[in-house]
């Protein structure tokens, strides 16, 4: 029997168990973005994002009682989904759920659409990627790394370097906040050059970036974490690079790439149940800790995917 | 007979008639740029750039005595070339032969491949082009409309500005100088936005591009001519619009492309004898004019395609 509330819909009542804390809400907060990348929150409504719920209640043919699944919630204990058409089944239940809310949801698919179809790497190839230690960069690090490439990432903290080099397979790793000379650092780093760079960043390490990179490189811009909270972004200056080497950046968003989602499961279950890949989760407990977590990724407090847990079951 | 210089080389023994300037000359004075994109002058030697020339002797089988070819040459009234085989033999003799310095040349083809090539154009979409009456941008902008796009120019004067819209055939153009805020000038003439923008000029008009660019948006780097005599380059601040717009921009340089070349005289040639494309020349004549035309072109002192008249036979 359909709860009343669901009775003339196809929607769910659904139990939170995870919440993801993901920078682009930033933008959500920030009137003249929202046109064109995503809706605004809205005042006095609940906040929405990423999570990954249990089915309490359901009037959609696709989900019963008690299945999991991950996409667009409300930031609650206990939302009312209207287009749950939208949302992914979690077909795999031999792996943690919270995962879903990371490497296998929308941050794992945003390393792999980011990698494999912005940046169009060749075996061998150097890639350098910023806050690599957060949820996309550690995962687009070990997709590089799987893949035949040269693998360097920077971080915001000595904890999170180490995180890298022994965990997290990178070639190498440095802490930008201990580096006086961005340039120097990278050219340590990347005597020959840099042919990828998964900017998640931007600012003073993308101009630094433009001055190493390769010919014909690419950048594939994820996220510029380091602007969006300045009244005015940092100048870059770097960009003639852009024709002396032919380099090619691109933005993407992944919601363009979720018809990918199959493919790139087919490709990570295997590489997650042969112990392939290293995944870090922060995971402070209780609905109440959300803003402090969102808050925290603009300061790099978290080590690793940023999730709060609402419920565990 | 072969001249004795030629006697154990495949070189010719060329005439200059047509010298081309062009603002990729400033790299080639400026020492950190020269391993990535093109040789750079060396002092003591004559300079070399892309000229017109007559074949006075041959050593090379795909040329005679009396050819005339294009590519580059020494910037000079004799030059010998030793590698003929980078030029290309000038078949069609019914055209100025002026036109394979620009139109039919080097600019020629960077118009083509970096609309056609790097921005992947469709019928119908808004195109920008700075510096819009130079020897690339005019032909772009010619293309483009040929192809079925909306385009607009920038120019630094009412006489070019006016070039663009009563002979270039420009839907609209606009003096950048006389234009107090770039932003709001390009929303008047792209109300809904831009998806192509071809850069030639960097600095201050990107940034203001960046703002009006639409979904999915293309810049193809040509040039950042306003850039190049700069102690430090200005500082582009709207970099996050790569974001929220998913822009992909792109540096290219013609070398990378001259395979196409027939492609693109099966396309330019009948356009050009049924009359659909004009093309204007700033033809100073004598070889001592050359320094005065090439710095000419940092200040936009050419009106169309600024070339240097050796000999006119």
């Amino acid at each position: 029997m359909k709860l009343r509330l669901l009775e003339d819909s196809n929607g769910l009542l659904v139990k939170i168990l995870y919440l993801s804390c993901d920078p682009y809400k930033k933008f959500r907060m920030t009137k003249p973005y929202v046109l064109v990348y995503v809706e605004p929150f809205r005042p006095g409504s609940p906040l929405t994002g990423y999570g990954v719920a249990r089915v309490l209640e359901s009037g959609h043919p696709n989900f019963k009682k008690g299945d999991l699944l991950w996409g667009f919630t409300g930031q609650e204990e206990y939302p009312l989904l209207n287009a749950p058409e939208t949302c992914f089944k979690i077909e795999d239940a031999n792996l943690p759920p919270s995962y879903y809310t990371g490497l296998l949801g929308m941050p794992g698919m945003t390393a792999y659409a980011g990698f494999f179809e912005v940046c169009s790497p060749k075996k061998g190839e150097t890639v350098f990627i910023s806050e690599a230690s957060g949820a996309v960069g550690q995962l687009v690090g070990q997709f590089a790394k799987l893949f035949g490439c040269y693998v360097v990432g920077s971080a915001s903290s000595k904890e999170k370097v180490d995180l890298l080099k022994n965990k997290s397979g990178f070639d190498d790793a440095f802490n930008y906040k201990e580096e006086l000379d961005l340039d120097a650092a990278l050219k340590r780093c990347f005597p020959e050059g840099i042919d990828i760079y998964f900017e998640n960043v931007g600012g003073k390490m993308l101009d630094a970036v433009l001055l190493s990179m390769k010919l014909h490189g690419r950048i594939a811009v994820c996220g510029m974490i380091s602007q969006y909270n300045l009244e005015q972004p940092e100048g870059i200056h770097n960009l003639t690079n852009f024709i002396l080497k032919r380099i090619r950046m691109e933005g993407f968003v992944v919601t363009d790439y979720y018809h990918l989602y199959p493919k790139f499961l087919e490709m990570v279950l295997p590489q997650i149940k042969e112990g392939k890949i290293v995944y870090v989760e922060d995971t402070p407990e209780g609905l109440e800790n959300a803003p402090t977590a969102l808050i925290g990724l603009f300061y790099g407090c978290n080590v690793g995917k940023q999730v709060v847990v609402v419920s565990h079951i």
